[in-house]
């Protein structure tokens, strides 16, 4: 599952220019490494930890004190979505911040930014949201905020992360022009960038349907199949969206318009990011739905980001932030109760298909949980990206971003002229 | 599964000019995307739909009506096998087809033409082939035809497509000399040519293991372990045989000789290809001889399409057809009576094995099979292609052709030269 | 599980100089299929074939004769760690070895060499170390060598040849200045060679996990759980050790200090080739242990290996034997007693957890396997590489090397100049 980093990292490396190709990648390595010592040593433990209050649990500190609600699948599981949340920030962040800065921001979003979320939305705790529940709503048949494999969770708080961190550091040299238009900075392989969303495409089906856990009780495989299949639905139809609407609106401003390779998988990617809240518990057509809707939310956000100036070199917001938050917000309105397996049966129908009370609770709370998620995120990001722009150590000088970071901070080139000669 | 569109994606994209890259690689995006779309809407549905009649099924249309006969992993493998069979042709028909044509043939094969093979062979249903069965042989313990994992359904149908796709077009400008020799235009990077097919090596190893779809019976383990012993044995030596071909008949001829990488992997890829047929019922020495003439038959029909001065950037047509051709007779020679599960026992032995009139007459069936797949096939794209041809929207105009598609239909370079200024 | 190989393949690819590109994909992808056929024909049947006796195996050649001792996923893991093991050697013998020779030496590598190792250590003959066993030591409840997933059957094997390897063909070209200092020869993509890595990681964590064998026993998942969380845990570890000495090692000696991405990647596969040896059975905190000394010693290695002026270009030596040794003798400190599954409960607790006489006798047990395996290896080797080089045809002509190996050999360029025109 850890191949969704791998598909971050290519995705990522070709949407950069060469001279930042390493520093990227060197990123996304740290990610997986620096991501797997935080979350082994107080991730897990501030997120699932047992016993826990309503805000953070506090248990298993560095693996150890282990009683049987600690399973390595599970931590392995909950890594992985540490690490995809706080990878999607650097993809926002790239080609112009400080390299140990990064260092910095990432051990912080992963050992405690992200964690403290999965805790208030995932673990059996009782949470911050199950509190107010007692007080604002009766609790009925265990209802709760509905996220099956990260919508809300993974995707929407990497995506908040990820504004705040592009608007503190400001657009790279060069991305808009004084006039305020805006100037393509392309990244240097669309071949490479393109790997990267097919093992994106790849790794989303695996982690959508790998996401039941234990594939071995009865009724596992059908949840597994229903979930892969909606993720493709979702992604196919976000991507062919946001593919015709980028061509027809250039089209009918009169402009040069084409059929854009990166925009289509964004499209896609956003579309399968939208699928992981209900994926499990939805009819075919519902994926359609929601998918057209995720690709729609994709390209506003990506003329949003640009009206604002904001520069976001791999539109990591439009696709995490725009399809997270299309996810959670249409996965209570398109649910079924039950359709796979009994385990499922504990969720009310979503609002077309039970309609009753309930289903509008439900989509409360998951419009709840999005305003907790991304309240969190923005409050505790903007002290972060705050206090290091304070600091100064957020971004590199103008020459070092001028001259690209492969060379000065990592010695090595992506593509050294050298090892061409004598072709 | 959907490891095996990544490879196809980058063994095209790696294996055409550098000017059509992100073209090629657009393709297979849609290829993933629309081909998901078709089989949701009606590809499935005329597959398998229950009812249906000889010809081709009609229920399940956009996933509803569902009943104990849909199973959401069932429409995922289809699916699969569906976009890979449709992508095969655009190998054959890279870097001179015009995109929007692309996409509606595209929409055809997977959406029909597919998924009536697919009916007629793997369905349940009362088909065609069924349907004879009953007017020229009385029915034998329920032999039919022999296709495991599809080295008729899905590489034949799309090889015989691919073939009547490259005809129908031409070839590339430049590709043969006005003295009738061959033009070298080699891919522009061997590097990602081959990360696509060591993915596709890895996806077929897969595609052929989980065939058996359910991994869960009892007995299924050793089947899953056969197919993909059998499945690499198979590659090896076609890849091996391939290998030695190009080398020596080069000597013999007195030319420069090389150890070509591109004719070793696609060797094993025509390997692979013969053994989707009966890698699940057969003994490893089997897989072996049918691989070697997998990869003899790949050689040849390397030679023949250029003696025919027919332009195939990818040899698609040499690997799917021939090696699909000789999966498909000489599976019915090879295969043992349920050497794994019960399941297959109802297989009667092949001709080496069982050695009865029933043998001969199950390698009747794939012979009929056969020549089924590559006479609908073959009637359907010619009709297709012709008419786009007379339309005249088949190629791309000369001057386009000769620029490369990024630019101009995609407007993404797959290198764009300023991303790498000051490197 | 081929994912390895395709892994290597790219690791290596970037690795080198463009002009040796092709010539080393070729020859990961026949590591893939020469090797296929040689463990078909004789590799397994010397490692597994029962009866054996203490030296070697003698039993289904060419996968005849089989009995119920022969699976055919056992086939198929056995496969793809003999093929592992031998492709290491090949990064180390890179850019400068006559091609005809790396067939001949890896065909004897994978159908001889490995397989007496894997005899000795994994068969349930009673093998060379056993027969040992009965005249040093009283053999207590079937204590033997440690060696889950090949730290030492397959990591220190492919080290140990590969160091002779590189020994015996000498240094590239150029390598080392006049005056003794080290001129650097990089690889012509850190992306691509970084692709390699991150695949690498992937299929680590699917062969620690995956040598569990069977997945449907009861407690396996929990097995493979624990391998995966411990392989991730000494891959990180391992990466960030080596980062860091990297770093201020150069930063003490007052030259330029950088965050080098490829000593970061090596530092990650030394780390997750030390956890082969015992990942099933360690805690968590013991696998950051283990990663940390094996960080170490990739980074001692490393040096060590410039120092003697043997060029590995790679690094292969100091990935494999460096972090393989560091495994098979670690494991057996740190090991605890039955952790997850009944089935290892016959292992008696490591030196930290047992610390009883039978503890330190199993450490004995794996320092014996050590010495074995470099012994033979080494031995082996020596006449190998060592007759090739009296016989001059181990290494390519001074006029090859300089051109590099692609036009001359396999008459395929990497990057093709004329397919990057009219861009």
């Amino acid at each position: 599952v850890s191949v969704m980093q791998t598909g971050f990292a290519f995705l990522e490396a070709g949407s950069v220019r060469s001279k930042n190709t390493t520093n990227i990648i060197m990123k996304n390595v740290l990610d997986l490494f620096i991501g797997a010592i935080m979350y082994f040593a107080i991730g897990y433990s501030f997120a699932y930890g047992k016993p826990g209050n309503a805000f953070i649990g506090h248990n298993y500190f560095f693996a150890t004190n282990m009683d049987e609600n600690f399973t390595y699948a599970g931590w392995f599981f909950q890594y992985v979505f540490a690490a995809t949340a706080s990878t999607i920030v650097s993809g926002a962040m790239a080609e112009r911040t400080e390299f140990t800065t990064y260092m910095v921001y990432f051990t912080f979003l992963t050992g405690f930014v992200y964690p403290v979320v999965a805790h208030w939305c995932w673990s059996e705790s009782p949470c911050v949201l199950f509190k107010l529940q007692k007080y604002i709503l009766v609790k009925p048949h265990g209802l709760s905020y509905i996220d099956y494999a990260g919508s809300g969770v993974v995707h929407l708080t990497g995506g908040s992360a990820a504004l705040v961190g592009a608007i503190a550091l400001g657009p790279r040299i060069g991305r808009f022009k004084p006039d305020g238009t805006v100037n393509d900075l392309p990244g240097h392989t669309v071949t490479v960038a393109a790997l990267g969303g097919f093992i994106l495409f790849v790794g989303f089906m695996a982690f959508n349907g790998g996401s039941q856990l234990s594939i071995s009780n009865p009724g596992d495989g059908n949840v597994v199949a229903l979930s892969v299949m909606n993720t493709v639905l979702g992604g196919a139809s976000g991507a062919i969206v946001a593919m015709l609407v980028y061509k027809t609106t250039d089209a009918i401003r009169g402009e040069d318009h084409y059929w854009s390779l990166l925009i289509t998988i964004n499209g896609g990617l956003a579309g399968m990011v939208s699928m992981c809240a209900g994926c499990n518990d939805m009819l075919p057509w519902a994926a359609v739905v929601i998918g057209t809707i995720a690709g729609l939310a994709f390209m506003g956000w990506h003329h949003l980001m640009l009206f604002c100036k904001i520069d976001d070199p791999l539109d990591a917001v439009a696709v995490h932030l725009g399809g997270g938050l299309a996810g959670v917000l249409l996965a209570p309105i398109f649910v079924m109760k039950g359709l796979t397996s009994p385990e499922t049966q504990q969720h009310v129908g979503g609002i077309i298909y039970g309609g009753n009370y309930l289903a509008f609770q439900s989509f409360g709370w998951n419009l709840l949980g999005a305003v907790a998620i991304i309240g969190w995120t923005v409050a505790i990001s903007t002290l972060l990206f705050g206090s290091m722009k304070l600091l100064g150590v957020l971004r590199v000088s103008e020459a070092d971003e001028l001259r690209g970071l492969d060379e000065i901070k990592h010695g090595e080139p992506a593509y050294p002229i050298k090892s061409y000669s004598d072709q």
